[in-house]
């Protein structure tokens, strides 16, 4: 047996999600179908979030388990050539230490937000990023942000749908970057909560359009009161970005 | 009578190009029919490129006349709206002089091209850049750029389609920028012949992966035969940027 480790990029428009569903396609469901047809084996991919319906990856990693003897070039081609037309990409692929996990031993995760600000529909990104019509204010988005940095319960912030056994979480970074009509959020964080990202995003929106302060945000996730929240960000805009793993694995 | 400029970005995936076909769906098409739907009029648009089928524009240049009274914010909004959901959006809309005519007062054209040099299929960009697997030397590239901006007969870069009267035209920019693993060429001049950004990016991808040098470029276009082309670039990476026109129309 040999575990392979996968840096995936997809378009998550078309799917319900990383997560196999019994209603609609999913990633996992496009990878382990090409893998069993590859290998005639039973194969589980397992990756390092588990992205929502319509939200994006530019960089997930996932790994999978091969009895047959197969090169991680081979499996990374052989992967391509099965999935298309799917918009799943195999970017990279080696192999690593049986006891590599790409969920549990991840130390760390990174998003990125995408909005645009104007008026006229998105035609290239529709479904790619979060069109906003008026101009926001980067630099209040950015103080608003830096609220949320550090260790908090995030409740607010939190889907109720989220299965984490604590809400307590370090967010590390929360960068607001603005660059023409472009506004990127970038969050990292060793784990996060279900919808934090779009939950977080969402408020620091209404502060950036002038509804909302940056004492606003620090009151909400204070409240730890998920009613408190102002916003949920829509997938559109969501990317995983990265997952970091310890040099040693 | 008012005459309206617009600024149109499109996706060309779905597009048989910007000229109403009668075998497919059209830029052209989509514009007039929502300003016929919006006016009542029948409406004609006139664009400073014809664009083939899946070639993308984030700048067209495009008029229409309008005989009852709107303002041009309200033309673009309800353009907008009405288009919904192709993927064309009217960035930009403003009243111009009747004489103005985005085609015939152009003085100037932008194109850039995209390529994506990488082993995995594309995801996100899928139709909207030419992707070719192995690197690409941007440099002897940019060498064989040069020999082709100028005045010249560019018989070698025309489809066999072509309309214009003269082959002879001035290409004023021709260069080859790379980021990572992207690399765009920018293309300027007053006209271009029918396929003739595509035919030169083609015969540059030839240079870049070392099967053509410079010299083979600028033997190729002194040959000004079309059979010496070495390759002509698919639709998929083709944009069509900017039009220019003097100040004091």
């Amino acid at each position: 047996m040999t575990r392979f480790a996968l840096t995936v990029e997809y378009d998550g428009r078309p799917f319900m999600g990383w997560q196999r569903q019994a209603h609609g396609p999913s990633v996992q469901e496009a990878i382990e179908t090409a893998a069993r047809k590859i290998t005639g084996e039973a194969v589980a991919v397992h990756a390092a979030g588990r992205t929502d319906a319509g939200v994006h990856a530019t960089g997930m990693r996932a790994h999978l388990d091969i009895e047959r003897p197969i090169t991680a070039f081979r499996l990374m081609e052989a992967l391509n050539a099965v999935m298309r037309p799917a918009p799943v990409a195999i970017l990279a692929c080696e192999t690593v230490a049986d006891d590599w996990h790409a969920r549990f031993s991840c130390i760390a995760r990174h998003y990125e937000y995408r909005i645009v600000t104007r008026r006229a529909p998105l035609t290239f990104e529709n479904g790619l990023a979060w069109r906003l019509p008026g101009p926001l204010d980067a630099d209040a988005m950015a103080e608003g942000a830096a609220r949320l940095v550090g260790r908090h319960d995030f409740t607010t912030f939190r889907s109720a749908h989220c299965q984490a056994e604590s809400a307590l979480k370090t967010l590390d970074r929360l960068d607001v970057v603005q660059e023409g009509e472009r506004i990127n959020v970038f969050a990292s964080a060793r784990s996060f909560l279900h919808h934090q990202v779009r939950s977080m995003v969402g408020c620091l929106a209404l502060v950036g359009q002038g509804k909302w302060s940056a004492d606003d945000v620090q009151d909400a996730l204070e409240a730890c009161d998920r009613a408190r929240l102002g916003l949920n960000a829509p997938p559109d805009g969501l990317y995983f970005r990265r997952a970091d793993y310890p040099d040693t694995v």
